[in-house]
């Protein structure tokens, strides 16, 4: 029998139909042709605009050879950080000009490898960057919310083939985070406790749905999984935002997440998904909305949901809002746990 | 200046950018394979589930040749008719049966023919079918919702090549539709009018997004199209229910569809594309939630959203909520108004 499950955070019910269940070599990611030219490649560094943060090795100027993680502006911004924000009314309407960033964060020199399989003192590097650019950009207190995701392969849509991830800041909360701090709120409200606190407890009592932990952090498959694989990976202990981590705990979070990376790689044969870093949204921001966010520190907890992209269902989906899933999340757990790394 | 614009009918903020512009000829979909065995054709009706229903030749038999549109069960569905939802608690997490429909409409036994370019005869049987379909799930008190939707090629999550939509019924509305509800049940709360009413007036007034216009229907660009040509098709006078059409106006209703449809077709090289139908959820559902459809018959407006799937920018819209619009929708409207058919 089809089962729906709810997602507590989502307030979204999701189908989970074992009858139409597929095993990992079901899903059959196409190859996809890399770029002909290599423009995030070292020795094109002229080709992007200037870099705006380089981890580089010393002596070596901007925007040449020598770097190992190297972020840029977007060449054809979505955003541009100049000018007002212009609120006004087009009859019903509501419109507001793009001010925001969007960066483009270049994880190797080396398209071949990709941040699974990074040196993990690298991949610590990216993360620390997300960090970094965070703390920056949220000095602006326009940009209420600052994204960081990661589009990996062409069907994910990624329009470079070279590893990167991009970082968005703009002056309203995505939707489906938006409803996830609402989520977080109304739980908070009701319970003075986390929800994610919660799901957590939950989780590490049925052990089902977990695929790797580490000291201080969690991977595991959602119960309401909206598409096969999906996984979050989260902090153990209560934590609200990516900006106060500590690089002990930094350190260790890039470990979980390159092993679960690694594991669906291995299990689903490098198959294309976004990655996106939920943090919470900028307590600086100055609009009348923002006056709940003085207890963010208790009722957000950050996270990082991976979504693989393997199913051609998504086109459903992506209009109603209404996901079906062919794989339960237990079973996708034991199938990720059971990777020999 | 990229623009931000929000969707009073979704509640959401879109990114329209056109810096990032792209014309017709710079989305290339793919071409894509036809199944080499067409489950879907005349001759092959024994390897689908028994019909539901058919529009057939006099004299023909169910499940034999001599039909020109067939209702049959999805092989693999979602949703299951029989048993109880036995709503249940799982910890924190709600669960219950996946009691519901799932539906395959055949469009024609030709799979050459798209329903864009099907005879208008035959197209409107497809429509009635729909309106059929709809009234007969509608029965079944558990149904909530019916949705019914169109994947037209790969891209957009066809897994059959055949031309065919769908038609799902669920115990829960599904969350797009949801949201909608809310919105136009808000709107109508504050104004007694009909939200769809007030934008329809003034886009007609605005004319800029505006492709095409029967006597009765009209197909414009939505001022915060989530993708590049979005298109929505309305009813100019307020109609709640697609089941309440007559066939005059079903009639007028598929020829401003079919025309948009062959405007894409002709525009974007056969663009792959969802479409839904966005009705009015099941009246006699017996839930606590249902008190408010009472006035469903004023607030609701139903539509029609037809989602190109031309970009690979879908994968990270697909997990935040948060749109990024290469082509304004003036300018997709004005691509498309002037194709010669």
């Amino acid at each position: 029998m089809p089962e729906m499950r709810h997602d507590p955070v989502q307030r979204r019910w999701v189908v989970i139909s074992p009858e139409r269940s597929m095993r990992p070599n079901d899903f059959k990611p196409c190859r996809e042709e890399v770029d002909e030219f290599d423009i995030f490649a070292e020795g094109n560094e002229a080709h992007t605009p200037p870099e705006i943060i380089a981890i580089r090795e010393p002596g070596t100027q901007p925007n040449t050879p020598g770097w190992q993680v190297r972020v840029v502006p977007n060449k054809y911004p979505a955003f541009r950080v100049e000018g007002d924000l212009d609120r006004r009314a087009e009859g019903l309407f509501d419109v507001m000009n793009g001010i925001g960033a969007h960066e483009m964060v270049i994880e190797s020199p080396d398209r071949a490898i990709d941040f699974a399989l990074l040196d993990p003192e690298i991949a610590f590097k990216v993360a620390d960057i997300y960090r970094v650019r965070m703390t920056d950009l949220m000095k602006d207190k326009r940009l209420r919310y600052v994204l960081v995701f990661r589009n990996r392969g062409k069907m994910a849509g990624a329009s470079i083939s070279h590893p990167h991830s991009q970082i968005i800041a703009t002056s309203v909360t995505p939707l489906a985070v938006a409803i996830e701090l609402d989520s977080a709120r109304r739980h908070y409200n009701d319970k003075e406790r986390c929800l994610f606190c919660d799901i957590l407890a939950q989780e590490r009592l049925a052990r089902v749905r977990i695929v790797y932990e580490t000291e201080r952090h969690i991977a595991y498959a959602p119960f309401a999984s909206r598409v096969p694989f999906e996984l979050c990976v989260m902090p153990k202990l209560h934590q609200h935002d990516y900006r106060e981590i500590s690089d002990d705990d930094l350190r260790d979070f890039v470990h979980a997440l390159q092993n679960v990376l690694q594991r669906l790689k291995v299990a689903l044969d490098d198959p294309p998904y976004n990655f996106l870093l939920h943090t919470s949204p900028n307590p600086e921001s100055l609009t009348p909305r923002t006056s709940h966010w003085t207890t963010l520190r208790h009722d957000w907890h950050w996270h990082l949901e991976i979504l693989p992209r393997l199913g051609s269902m998504a086109g459903f989906e992506f209009g109603s809002g209404f996901y079906i899933n062919s794989t339960p999340p237990e079973q996708a757990a034991e199938i990720l746990r059971s990777v020999a790394l």
